[in-house]
């Protein structure tokens, strides 16, 4: 069962301020969830959640993230200035990208981030960005290429992946590194992605950190910090059984122990990146039902669309709905739920069972936190809507604004056309 | 064969004003196409192409099409608002939207749009947001329900598509219509999408010619125009037939005679809304391989990111790609190409036959024109590019700038977290 953490009353109370759609944040449940995540890993002093800026990059939601001393891991120069204008120090902000551009490094390097070569062929071209000299501690990327599967039948194929350097690579670009001056390494490997099973971040750190005896055995390098990178998922449908991270923490420490302790590499931090797990629950996007339509189906149609939220449209993913104020009501209707766009894929649900949905009911549509309004896009000119913080003592403020016209047309500023636009407005 | 409309000479020349990666498009290409459609449907006097607008917002793009008479087939305010803003009249702007918010049909209501009605739903909601009095002119979508076959196989399930009425409500809702007023009548319907087949839209004229003469008969309406929609694509591989748009427009032609002009029907002007065959092959992107990586396949990195140009990422499309200066060259080598998004779809290509691609090299990637930059995101904060024409006559001008890290922040200028982004650039 899963429950909206807004009343319809708070809803419709933030609605009278800012107009739906909008998304909603819920800080309580964000501080609780990064409370437990470093206890999880309190076992390991040196442990730091590095938050994924590409699931959720704004800066009041950083900055939250900031006093439980998550890092940030950025891929882009975007991310890293964000992070930067926030006050992360570079041992904070992890740069893990790939297809990197120039200058992208060279700011990476400016900063002082600590950066995670995607490839081998990148160690000459981030020396270069790096002013001649690479920094003191670098990470790889790690891609054991094959199959991974997981006992749940969860599958990938890191063989296909582009990122990361193959076994004999990553030993290879440690030697070089080291030949270069570079005196202290990480390691960093991304398997699977949105895992619902706890057993994931075990049986990658179980790669991972035989891996890095054998490298330590082989190259002789000063392994600092394995980066167990993202992947750990969280329950969107309400049948399944979320991720315990209490017990993903301890499966780690377990093979911590059996591996790295006996290697004496016992001081090895362990990393994590996760940008799903630490926000995705947080989030939601809530909208109005502004149309029905009955035709071959039954339809609800809402204000919001996939411009604000586009993984049902793209990926067909699951987002769980509540309607407001309508929680214990029998969902006994079944609906598409649809947005606006003039695209046939823009539907938030598909033959969802639901309660009867009324013309003003609001929809709290569920899991939005991460990569909800940061994948959006501005389709059919739909706009980007405004982001708000429920706080833990109940109440809310905006935390960005939704964007106007004026945003939409802002890359066309230096042509005559602009101010016929505005005229517009 | 598909050819590149540019040559690496020219597009290195772009390159010194307009760093890559940048889209240009073929004002040539766009020319004859217009000029082409026009053609084929002129034993229609009435004809008219709406473009899709959301195939290409670009105000430059809109005022060369219009000196084609081509109006504009809008489904958003913002898409509305470009096309007042470049003086469409109202007899040019066709709003065929859905889940229609309130204020859109107030402001197309007041700019003269023709309004092409989703739904019999829409008939109050419309008539209230138009001030208590529908325009004389409407149109209604239709939604024929069950799946749509052609004979090559392509297959499409209106059925369960969110658009259009049945046909129990069309006729309904041009009665109801003629009862609050409106004199003159349009139908509309789109079945299926990208059809790369000179069939289609000969057949759905056939099933809307037959629609309109049952309609007039059962209703008296007097019908002004069938809106034929989109759906006729183009040939993204090379190996594909392109449509033959004279071909087209004369099997149009055909039906018409033997349905429309029977039944003294021959006065009704055909309309299309074509935004994928007016524009897709007349715009690329151009892109400059930055990285090549070797791991269990082969890797070229591009500037270029599925923020620019997103349908091969998320919709697996294949866009046909030319690397310019060795458009003869065996393609002997297979690639993945790939973006810098920290998302494992940022592929443009996946085990491409390429000719071998050095650094520095540019690459073309082909029918980008429509549902190309409109549909780019900024996901992993990575920004939009710069639009270039390329003139007939060769020289080329900057038809949009490329976005900068201010223009991503700009939702937050309100806050004083942008005095510190601003600080960052």
């Amino acid at each position: 069962m899963k429950k909206a953490f807004i009343t319809k009353e708070k809803a419709e109370e933030i609605a009278k301020q800012f107009p739906t759609p909008f998304y909603v944040y819920d800080e309580k449940g964000m501080r609780d969830n990064a409370e437990a995540v470093k206890k999880a890993f309190s076992w390991n002093p040196g442990f730091r959640e590095y938050f994924a800026v590409k699931a959720n990059p704004n800066p009041f939601i950083l900055d939250i993230l900031k006093e439980y001393d998550c890092g940030t891991d950025c891929s882009s120069l975007i991310e890293l200035q964000i992070s930067h204008a926030l006050d992360f120090d570079g041992t904070h902000i992890m740069f893990s990208s790939n297809d990197t551009p120039f200058e992208e490094y060279e700011y990476a390097c400016k900063i002082g981030a600590i950066i995670n070569l995607d490839d081998i062929t990148h160690i000459d071209f981030c020396e270069k960005a790096c002013g001649g000299k690479l920094p003191e501690t670098m990470s790889c990327r790690f891609n054991p290429g094959g199959v991974f599967t997981l006992s749940n039948g969860i599958m990938d194929n890191p063989g296909d992946a582009k990122y990361g350097m193959t076994r004999e690579q990553i030993a290879e670009a440690y030697k070089i590194m080291m030949s270069k001056g570079v005196k202290h390494f990480g390691i960093h490997a991304f398997l699977a992605s949105n895992t619902v099973t706890n057993e994931y971040y075990g049986k990658l750190a179980g790669q991972l950190f035989e891996l890095a005896v054998e490298l330590k055995k082989e190259t002789g390098a000063d392994i600092k910090f394995i980066n167990l990178s993202g992947g750990v998922g969280i329950a969107y449908r309400p049948d399944q059984t979320p991720n315990d991270i209490a017990v993903i923490g301890e499966n780690v420490r377990k093979v911590y122990e059996e591996i790295l302790v006996p290697a004496g590499m016992d001081d090895i931090s362990i990393y994590t990146e996760m940008g799903r797990f630490m926000m995705a629950p947080y989030g939601a996007v809530v909208t109005r039902a502004i149309h029905e339509k009955h035709i071959y189906k039954e339809y609800i149609g809402v204000d919001a669309c996939a411009a604000n939220l586009m993984r049902p449209a793209i990926y067909g993913a699951y987002h769980h709905i509540t309607v407001l104020g309508k929680e214990d009501a029998a969902t006994d209707h079944k609906y598409d739920v649809t947005g606006s766009l003039c695209e046939n894929c823009d539907k938030f649900a598909i033959d969802r069972d639901l309660p009867e949905i009324e013309m003003g009911d609001l929809l709290f549509i569920h899991d939005a936190g991460a990569h909800g309004y940061s994948m959006g896009y501005n389709y059919n000119g739909r706009l980007h809507c405004a982001e708000i913080l429920l706080r833990e003592d109940g109440s809310f403020k905006k935390i960005r604004r939704a964007e106007t016209p004026m945003d939409y047309y802002a890359t066309f500023d230096e042509f005559p056309v602009y101010e016929k636009l505005k005229a517009e407005n």
